[in-house]
């Protein structure tokens, strides 16, 4: 190279270098390609960035914590359990106040239950039987409560029974009530906190307003028109799912209770608010009588003077309540802003790709336009001459 | 178009289209270009490739799965439950050990609650009555215990009392006690298992360390400085948190264990492993009577020789451990990899588009720039004449 | 301006400025570039939107319900507890059928335990003692089950014993049993109902076939060729797993059912079904003792006719069903579409710039075409006069 190349190399290093472009006074091409620039900025301005905001890096896994709280009582009076009155330890299961959480609207108590043998109950198909062989001894009764003895119980001449069975007997026969034991249940309340934090943006809050006036929490009820008091009636709850609580109330059901947080952090913190929506989770299995509703059998345990284990068994019907927290954070972040401009920019690309082909190949002057933005050159073992000659004609088109 | 035009094209089809430059000797824009490319590439290389990781494909969807296990026994001697030693099986709820547990520290028991009728408490304010009229009979009390019988009960002389009402009698009246039961808490540990998974690059792994020593899990206890051992002393959780212990274990409280997982896939498995952050998941609420701490109410049921049911009723005080996981795991992928340099690529279009602008509109010389850069070439209804007459003048100005 | 100028802005307004290409007549590198665009574009078709499906935004935050019901009874016959039977309220923790459930396959039984003295267990190594100094009163035994009195028991005349504790006495001594009590646990069947929510599609399914026959879900079993039946017999779970339920049943275990939801929503819905993965999510610890298997403490409490509690303390070993949803749906979108191929378009560009250096640097012909790509205009204090020399002779150079 030597020094003058370095010097050479120095000076065409800040040597700029633009493409040269050939204009085409075409009106109807322009016009083309102005639109196309126009769409595309349009595009991205409106709805890349202002409605969906991609200049922001987004944080969509968000940590959450619920504690949630029932309260109320409500007084039943039924020939199997008496006068009792039920609190919140009796009627919520589990009693810990997590995201998920039980209300019993609907009870079927079988008490006293022993080990012991009775005979199976007769809406279990398996256990039906005509004599003792149809009982073999041992063996559980498909879908039903315990083993079968060997025996065939029928009652006074009638020829069908069903299988003694060893259980906890006797076993559960009522049927599901038709009307709700708990039906007052619509006018507990459920206050649910909920602290999330977006651990992308460091950036944390809770669903309750800071606010110093203690009464208000002690007072309020959420309602669309009051939604930052987070202390929710059951009753209202299902009524927003567009459920009837009695008939939810007798045969059980789940319901999602979404938080659902949309925050945009370039704003205000306080623009960062939980808006709440009410699902119910089970209605699509109603057609099918096995996934209607929602229901679990529990025991209570208790010994007997002489230490003899016994149990209440109870097939509880009631509402789940999920609450669900989703949400996700936006902030302003240079690289998304980034590759949405240069994923713009390369549209522009394609504009003028599209008009390239336009130009090129569909309007009358095509040919001529084509002559003028292609400039050929040949080089190799055709010899300098013929490449000369070849320029010198293209040269010559032009001053033609 | 016939053989020769197929001939024609090709060939052409194998010309290569490169497109023609004016190099602009203006060592301002030059250097103002090479600056600008310096710093688009600086700004791939170091933060989009080596501080972002945009070449790799990440996943933040990952599952998860807690065992807890929490150990220790304390002894406490009260008036109301005498002399009481309590172990796991006494005062973690629930007890399966998943990701959500709860500590007891501090207990208001009621026992021996009967359904009958009873006063209720005077701390109730709907309960506040100074005749039989003022307790409408079947009413629930407002944010009380149970139904109003109809009697006003006023103690002696008293002008005021408080209804009558039918509920678990006696009703709940001790107050939260200003010492915690359970202050021995402190020193309670709990072993947290997790294995977590990344569906989309199907890595799984433990935070638990991959050990042939039996005694390690015996002996050791979490600390920043041994950060491989997931056994946690209590104490020592709520103290990180920035929380006084005998303050959260008299009024309750909820704790986040964080289980951060970040993982580089392109680096070997052992490179990948958790970071613990704990979090006061409550305090924000201590301003507010009502949603300060922690607490819910449960019972345990008994029955008597006669087969009445009682229960002995708990106000639990005490530290919610929510132990949340999350994480993201990054691997080389060739399609963020492209879309990024895509992005670069295009941003270096979005550099010589703004170098374009000052050459042609903003330096002295912009003139004979944009002359050069632009060849106005013209067709159509103005025949062929007039263009190349212009033609021939630009390129007489390029001669001149 | 004047009124001239706006004219000539308004009438370049809509020219069109392509760029100028200068055709190189090169074999090589024309093959070059048109294999570089091929594979491109083949890239682009195949991988980025076929296999990829880039055209379309996704949602991976799905929003999930999930309701489990076990059934089947065992009949165990042991000498603690004498004949038993089993069923869904005795072995499934917790009973509300949530996403996380127990199953009991193996048990520790210590009845009738009391708050009193005793002695320490011998399998506690800080319990050994030789005499009354070796056990301080009121310190808790490290990993033990109480307090120490500061006595130390010695049975006869050996000299080691274990220190007298107060706690619930007598403690746990038994140890594993090797045969699970509950083996048959493996015919238990689990339902598992799952409804889905895609919040950003506003999309819902659930697991369970939309069908008529409400027989279906009565006698049907999930297995790899009845993927629409939700009903799952524990013991093949576990065997999908890769795992032995007499070895799991034994030191119990966790198992994760994984559903997955991957739903192209640009097609039916109907083609949008959950896929069942089952996994053992404990196995990676069998090595250390402490931490193999899956068993938790739970006591039942009692009160005998003198109003004193005792308990019967349960070690229940047994599977933990995790049930984890997750999934991803996806839709035709326009911003990722255009984001994809703006990055196609851009990696054109990379290819042109890769096909330039090889004309430009690499070639035999390479100074020929770096001087037709590159038009040197130079303006400046050298004068025009020089500038239109080194002009002519680039023209020169052309036409030579």
């Amino acid at each position: 190279m030597g020094q003058a190349g370095c010097k050479g190399l120095y000076q065409s290093l800040f040597d700029y270098k633009t493409e040269k472009y050939v204009i085409a006074k075409n009106k109807k091409v322009g016009l083309l390609y102005r639109l196309l620039q126009v769409s595309i900025l349009t595009y991205l301005v409106v709805w890349v960035f202002l409605v969906k905001k991609c200049y922001q890096d987004t944080d969509t896994s968000l940590q959450s914590s619920i504690i949630t709280k029932v309260k109320g009582v409500t007084f039943t009076n039924t020939s199997e359990l008496g006068e009792r009155l039920w609190d919140v330890a009796d009627y919520v299961i589990p009693p810990q106040g997590e995201n998920v959480f039980f209300v019993i609207t609907n009870l079927v108590v079988t008490p006293n239950q022993r080990q012991e043998t009775c005979a199976e109950s007769a809406s279990v198909p398996d256990a039906l039987c005509y004599e003792d062989s149809d009982c073999p001894p041992g063996e559980p009764v498909a879908a039903g409560n315990g083993v079968r003895t060997g025996r065939c119980l029928r009652e006074g001449s009638a020829q069908k029974g069903t299988c003694e069975i060893f259980a906890w007997c006797p076993v559960e026969t009522m049927s599901r009530p038709t009307k709700p034991l708990l039906g007052e249940a619509k006018d507990f309340t459920v206050y649910i906190k909920n602290f999330i934090r977006f651990p992308k943006f460091n950036f944390s809050k809770t669903n309750v307003l800071d606010t110093t006036d203690r009464t208000f929490l002690k007072s309020c009820k959420f309602s669309p028109k009051n939604p930052y008091c987070p202390i929710f009636r059951l009753g209202s709850v299902v009524s927003w799912t567009g459920s009837n609580f009695q008939e939810i109330a007798v045969q059980g059901g789940v319901i999602g209770i979404q938080i659902e947080w949309d925050c945009d952090l370039d704003k205000a913190p306080s623009e960062c608010y939980p808006r709440y929506y009410f699902n119910r989770l089970d209605n699509r299995f109603s057609g099918n009588s096995i996934s209607s509703g929602y229901n679990f059998r529990f025991a209570k345990y208790y010994r007997d003077a002489a230490g003899v284990e016994f149990r209440t068994l109870f097939k509880a019907y009631g509402i789940r309540f999920d609450v669900m927290v989703n949400g996700k954070a936006g902030k302003f972040n240079i690289i998304p802003t980034i590759i949405n401009v240069g994923s713009g920019v390369a549209l522009m690309g394609v504009g003028s790709f599209f008009c390239d082909l336009v130009l090129i190949y569909f309007i009358k002057k095509s040919h001529f336009y084509r002559d003028k933005k292609y400039e050929e050159v040949r080089s190799g073992q055709q010899g300098n001459g013929k490449v000369n000659v070849e320029q010198l004609q293209s040269l010559q088109t032009v001053e033609a």
